[in-house]
C-alpha cells in the first residue's frame, strides 16, 4: 500500500507561505544548528508530489534540493515543458490524488513526501495521508497560503511524538486515521 | 502595568469553534484526568474580558464558572441588562482594549484573562497580550471562529515551554514583545 506523508512548517496562525508565496519569516527562524529531522523524514521516501506554488518556490534554488523523482500537480504546468535542468527530476501532471498515487505505486513508490498547502489539502480529502509532521514557527504572519482548508468531515488525529526546539519551533507528528 | 493573558484551545487547523459556537470536538477531547494548568492559569488573574460568543457559550453551564470580575465586549450587549443570576459577577460593555485595560487597572486589576477569538485578535493588535497558552486539539474541523487574525505587522512570538498529554493535547506557552 503507497502512503502520502507530510512534514512541514508553518507559523502559529496557521500558513505555510504569505500570500506571494515569500518563506522570509520562516528562513529568518531557522536555526541551522537545530536538526529538526528532515534528512530522517526524506530518507525512506521513494518520490515527492507538490504544488505549483512549492514548485516555483523551490526551483528558484540552486541546485535542486532533490534526488527523488518529484510530481508537480498543476493544470497551469501539466503540458509545458520542464525546464532543461530538471529534466528527469520532474514531471508536471494534471492529476487527481488517487491517480497519481496509483501511477507512483506502479512505478514502485511506496512511501511519498506531500507538499504545498493546496496539494497536502486535496490529498487530506482524498484519505491519502498516513501521517504529518507538523512544525510550528513561534510568529502570527496574519495573512497567507493556509496549511489547511476544507474537508468532508472532521478528521481526528492520533499525536504520535511532539518536541521543541531551543529556537521556539513546536514539532507534532501526528496519524490519521487508516 | 496591566497586562492580558491568553489560556485557548484551538483545532489544529486553527479554530476555536465550530461556525455555529459549537465546542463539542473539544469536550470529547478533554480528559479530565489530565491537569491541563487552567487552574494554575487562573490563579493569579484579577479579572476576565471576553466577547459576546465566549459569554453565550459559558452561560449556558450551571454554575456560572467564574469568581473573578467578568467583563463582556459586546456591541450589542452593551446598554442591555444583564441577567439576574450574574449581576454583580458581569459587565456588558462596549469599550476599546485600551479603554477596558485602563479601566480594569484603575479597579485595581493587574493580570487580565483575555478570552475569544475576536477579543484575542483585538488585544493582540492592540498590543495588550503579554503572553498566551495555546492547547493544540488533535482534530481538523475545517471551518469556525478563527484563533488568529488581522495584524498590523508580524508579531514575533518567544515560545517559553511546551508539553504535551497522553489525549494527544500539545500545550505551548509564549511571550509577546513588550
Amino acid at each position: 500500500m503507497i502512503t502520502g506523508h507530510v512534514f512541514i512548517a508553518t507559523s502559529l496562525d496557521g500558513y505555510i507561505a504569505r500570500p506571494d508565496g515569500d518563506i522570509d519569516w520562516l528562513l529568518a527562524r531557522d536555526d541551522p544548528r537545530e536538526d529538526h529531522g528532515y534528512d530522517a523524514f526524506i530518507a525512506d521516501k521513494d518520490a515527492i508530489v507538490m504544488g505549483r506554488g512549492s514548485y516555483e518556490k523551490i526551483a528558484t534554488f540552486e541546485p535542486w534540493p532533490y534526488s527523488l523523482p518529484v510530481v508537480v500537480l498543476s493544470r497551469r504546468l501539466a503540458g509545458t515543458p520542464v525546464p532543461d535542468r530538471l529534466r528527469g527530476k520532474v514531471r508536471f501532471a494534471d492529476l487527481a490524488p488517487a491517480v497519481v498515487m496509483r501511477e507512483l505505486e506502479l512505478d514502485g513508490a511506496r512511501r511519498v513526501y506531500v507538499d504545498g498547502g493546496q496539494v497536502v489539502q486535496a490529498f487530506l480529502r482524498a484519505g491519502l495521508i498516513a501521517d504529518m509532521v507538523v512544525t510550528t514557527v513561534p510568529v502570527l504572519i496574519a495573512a497567507g497560503r493556509p496549511l489547511f482548508g476544507d474537508l468532508r468531515a472532521d478528521c481526528d488525529l492520533a499525536l504520535v511524538a511532539s518536541r521543541s526546539f531551543p529556537s521556539g519551533l513546536v514539532q507534532s507528528t501526528y496519524r490519521l486515521p487508516s
